[in-house]
This record gives C-alpha cells, structure tokens and sequence, in this order.
C-alpha cells in the first residue's frame, strides 16, 4: 500500500520538526509494510511570500488535491507580515478550498510530561471544532474612516449544513466512547442570534442519538470548567472561534501544548486533509535544533490513522508515551528539561518505535 | 454623607448573598462614618416576568437612574425561560442604556481558598472588559428558515468611540499600578476585520502611554498562557466576548470563581454603576441558606470603591481575607469545606470588619 503525501514545512521549526517527524513516518512505514511517497513544496511560507508576492501559486489548489494527505508544518513571520495576511493566504485557504470542515484535537496527560493541575484526575478529551464558517470570516467592513464615527462590522455565519454536518460527526465521535458524553459550548446569553441557533441544531441532532449524553455549557462557564474538573469532559463541540479557544486550553491544562497536534479533516475524504502541530512557527527559537518535534509526530499519527494505518498511529504515539516517560535528558528537547536536540528527540522516538 | 443604592436580589441565591451582603456594607458604613440609604426592587427577575410578561417595568431607567449605584444579584431561570431572555431583558439592557462600558473584575490568590494550580506564582491581575457592543449584539438575522439552506448571519461591531474609550480606560489603569503592563486579547489572524481594528487602535492609544509595556496575544494563545503563566499579566484588555471569557477563567485559576465580584462601570458617572457577584443564580442550592455570600460582598467592596469610600473598600476586602484565611469550618460555607451556612459566613466578616 502506498500513499502520497504533500509535505509543506512553511516557516520557522516548521522546516525542523516536519524532517524530524518524517524520520518517524518512515520508520513506522517500514515497521507497518506501507509505503508513504512524499513530495516537498516550498510555499504556504512567508519566503515564497518574499519571492512571488503571494503566500501560494495561483494552482496551488490543482497541485495539491491529488494527494491523500497534507503534512504541515507552522507558519508565519510577525516580523514580515501580520499573522492574518500568512494565514488567511495558506492554511485558511486550504480548510475553505478543501472543505476541510472538521478540526479534532486529542488531549490527555502525557507520562513525563509536568501537568500544571494539581489534581487533574484522568484527563481524555476530544475538541471538535467547526473549521469553515462561523467567526472566521471576511465578510463585513468599515464606515467613516479616519474620523471619530469610524466603525468596523464583522459578520459570523452559520449554516444549517455547516452546523449540521459538525455535530453530526461529534454526536457519532461521542457514541463511539465509552462515555458517551458530547459538551457543546454556547454564548446564547449573550450572542444573541448564532448562538441560540447553534443550541438549536444540537437539541436537534440529540434526538438522533438518543444514546449519547448532551451538556449545553458558555464558553465562559465551560473554560472555567475545563479548569476545575477537567476529567469530566468526553467529547466537547464548538463553533471556529470557540473550537480554537477550547484547543489550545486543553492541552495547556496538562501541560502538553508545545506537544500538540491537529487534524484539518474532510470526513467525506473528497478532498486531502491537513494535518499539523498546533505550536506555530516559534520564530525565536527556530534554526537551533531545539524545537520539540512531538507535536508534529503526533501529527503524523493523526495522518496515518486517517489514512487507515491505526496500527501504525497508535505504535508511534506508544513510542512518543515511552520515550517521554522514561525521561532520559539526553533525549529531550529543553522545553522537557533535557539536554537534547529536535534530532535526538525524533531518533529516540524512531529506535523506539522499531525496536518495539 | 449618603449614598443612594438600588438593590436588586434578582433569581435564585441572588436573594439569599444580597442580604448577607448587605449586612456587611452596612458594618462598614458605620465603621467608615457614612450612610447607605438603600432601595429595593422586584423586578430584573423571573419571578417579576411571570407576574408582568417583561423582565422590567416600561420605565426602569427612570426609576433606576437617580440611584448613585445598583447593588445586582443574579438573574435567570434556564427552568422557565432561555438565559438570553432573561439577560437580554435584565442585565444586558442595564450595560446598554446606561452605558455601563467598562466591565471590571479582579483576580488575586486569596488565603485559605484552596488553588487548582500546582505553581501559580503571585496572581494579581485585572480584566478590563468592553461591556457594550463588540460581539453581543441582536444584528443579523436569518434566512431560508426551516430549509437546508438556513442560515444565520451576526454582526459585531466594533466603532472607534467604543474601542478607544475602553482602550483608555485600560491604559490609565495599568498607568497606575506598579508594572506598568497591559495585554491586549486579540484574534487577528482568525477574525479579519474587527480584531485587526481592535489592534490597529491598541497601537495608536499606546502612543499616549510611552510608559505602559503593551502586548498583544491571540486569545487561544492568551487562555493557555493564563494557566503555564498566569502570574506574568497585570491588566489585560479585551473586547466583549474576549474580556467575558478571560474574567471566568482567571478566578477559575485561582479557585475563587465562586468568591468573585465585577463592576459595569460607567467612568464618566453620568448614570449609576452596577456591581454584582459573578457567580450566576445558581438555582440548585437556591434557598437552602448554604451559597456563599463572598462574591457579593466583594461586589459591595467594588460598588464602595467606586462610590469614593476606598478605606472602607479594603477593610471588607481584608475582613474576607482574614475570614477565609483563619479557616473556621463553623464560619465558612460548604464549597469551601465548611459546615457553615450563607448567614454565619456574612456574620463573620462584619464581626472582623467591626472589631478591627
Ligand atoms: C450572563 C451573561 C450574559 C454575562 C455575560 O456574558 O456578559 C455573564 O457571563 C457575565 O460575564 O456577566
Ligand atoms: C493560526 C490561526 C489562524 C489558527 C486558528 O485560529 O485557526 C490556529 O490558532 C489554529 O488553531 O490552527
């Protein structure tokens, strides 16, 4: 078996932990017998920017779709251009164009790894959050410049399709589990169209699946929740905006969010997925072999169970847990406190996972 | 001299911590040499809108606008009506009609009060919240009802006078105190219009105060930083929605979501400011004589600040603090592990704040 993989490192660690967790990849491929054929593309990075004046090609969409997969790295460069023009011109583009409508996000306690909880219990979540609509938009703009009236109007759309299709796939994720257990994240109480409407679609939804066990919860109240009985949560739905809050608050309460990864899925399989570590492009401490590579090796997990190879995701995360567990500091990175480089952190998790 | 204070118990526990509350602005009162002349009102309650069809009477701003400040319990009653009712018809038409911009609340590590974080440094910070426009509106609107192809469209709007006005507001006050630093929540790179106007107005206000440190940080970034380094902010900024969010999770890091009081404020005075808990009504344990009436107390604590009586602020503030702090479980309401009730919790800090 073989699958095509459209590799974009972008900017900053991107171009180190993405040859990083490559090394992994391979090595899972050949423990697993399948073959991944890679193929490199130097734009979605604010270098290509530099050169072409755009942060893709203009077929940049021809060139990608016929891929099972997309393996993304970070990008962004504060320093050459606002976040929004970096990412509205590449990852943004790809969940719209692709229709990449669902974006999951894992969490749990990470053995070696410091939960800043003082009590966490066992803390085993899923976010899924809406990827295409909702509060990320383009669409409003702005009356009386420059003058002290000057006002700015934003619009947040919801669809019934859009919405739908979302909490579809989370009420399924849910009554998958043992728990159960689906959270929506609101703002009814205030936000007072999109909201109300969105609870509506889930009370709708709930009637499918009888089976699963439904909170309805504000954001505000469910953050705080996330903090003080984190173990509570199963599976937790949110709009876009919600969805990124509740993602990266997740992994920061077990202490794992420079170990994060996240999937840009089309459920349809119509189009390629994408898939990257949360991190960023972390520009200052990019270029010294110091970045953490789990994040994208998680992503590479996250790849290959999208693509079928279960046995091969869950070997690499077991290599990943074992590694990190044993804690030996000439393998870490520094964020772990080790003394430890990228490259000695992905070949331990390599040597690992082959010699397993 | 004499204040004029509307009293509104609201739903729920709000009629049971406003009492307790109460009692306790009242020792202050006497102890500081000056008079509460305190009015109460039914309405702004679920009870009010059985018996009236509205949550307030036709004319509540002329009846409330001659008070010098509100004294606000909670409303709501998911039971018998949506929250977005009940708040729209309550305490949101307050913070619009009376211009309430600015939502104020304070987080700080309390003694006694067990904190969920391992490490959590010296937490002293204030959220500064827009409390007007931003992203609660009721703008937008649907179409295509009851088909696949419903949609539903809202609007934030974002003006000049309402952004700066907040902006100033922030950048006074961390002017004031001694680190001198501000961040400003954002979400430039998802949200494209509003939020990199939000920016575009922190840079120009920071041209005013050369000495305030300012960042800006994405508020999925700025949630995970809350918890890994919760004791590195000082006074953060955000809009309506953003502000809502951080001002729930920062008492959550610090245990005292239960225990905290916001102010909406209106900083040029012309209408009255209303202070209240923000724990909600809290209907499971309502008339059971067992919530715990800090929040309330320290919402009175806020109201007498603000009405000029700062001395008589901090000596309710360091009459809970040694309340809390000397652990009495006969004192000290169950969620904090005691075997007290709302009344005794009340009635030891107006004793400490009498005796001292
Ligand atoms: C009750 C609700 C509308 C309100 C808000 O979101 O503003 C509350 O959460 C608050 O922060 O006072
Ligand atoms: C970079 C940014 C636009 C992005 C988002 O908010 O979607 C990021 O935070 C994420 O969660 O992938």
């Amino acid at each position: 078996k073989q699958y095509r993989v459209a590799v974009i490192p972008g900017d900053g660690i991107g171009r180190e932990v993405v040859p990083a967790a490559l090394r992994v990849l391979a090595a899972a491929a050949k423990r697993f017998s399948f073959a991944l054929a890679t193929s490199d593309f130097d734009f979605a990075s604010c270098d290509y920017y530099d050169k072409h004046g755009s942060m893709m090609p203009a077929d940049w969409e021809k060139q990608l779709r016929p891929f099972d997969a997309i393996f993304f790295g970070a990008v962004g460069d504060p320093r050459r251009m606002p976040d929004h023009v970096s990412l509205w011109g590449s990852l943004l583009q790809m969940r719209r164009t692709f229709d990449l409508y669902c974006n999951l996000r894992g969490t749990r306690l990470i053995p070696g790894v410091p939960c800043p909880l003082r009590d966490p219990g066992k803390i085993d979540m899923v976010i899924v959050r809406e990827n295409t609509e909702g509060e990320y938009t383009e669409m409003g703009g702005k009356l009386f410049h420059d003058t002290d009236r000057e006002m700015v109007v934003q619009e947040t759309v919801m669809t019934r399709q859009g919405v739908d299709r979302i909490l579809e796939y989370a009420f399924t994720l849910a009554a998958s589990r043992p728990a159960k257990h689906l959270t929506s994240a609101t703002k009814s109480n205030g936000i007072a169209l999109t909201m109300p409407y969105w609870d509506s679609r889930v009370a709708a939804m709930s009637a499918r699946f009888p089976d699963v066990r439904v909170d309805s919860m504000h954001i505000d109240a469910l953050c705080a929740a996330f903090v003080s009985r984190p173990a509570s949560f199963d599976v937790v739905v949110g709009s876009n905006l919600f969805g990124d809050i509740l993602s990266d608050l997740a992994p920061a309460l077990t202490g794992s969010l420079g170990l994060a990864a996240s999937g840009n899925i089309d459920p349809t399989r119509r189009s390629p997925s994408v898939f990257e570590a949360v991190h960023g492009s972390a520009l200052d401490i990019a270029g010294k072999n110091v970045a953490n590579p789990v994040g994208q090796i998680e992503a590479g997990a996250l790849m290959l169970r999208h693509l079928g190879e279960e046995a091969a995701a869950d070997a690499i995360s077991k290599a990943v847990d074992a590694v990190l567990g044993r804690g030996d500091a000439a393998e870490l990175t520094r964020d772990l406190g080790g003394k430890g480089s990228t490259t000695s952190l992905a070949e331990a998790v390599e040597k690992e996972l082959l010699s397993a």
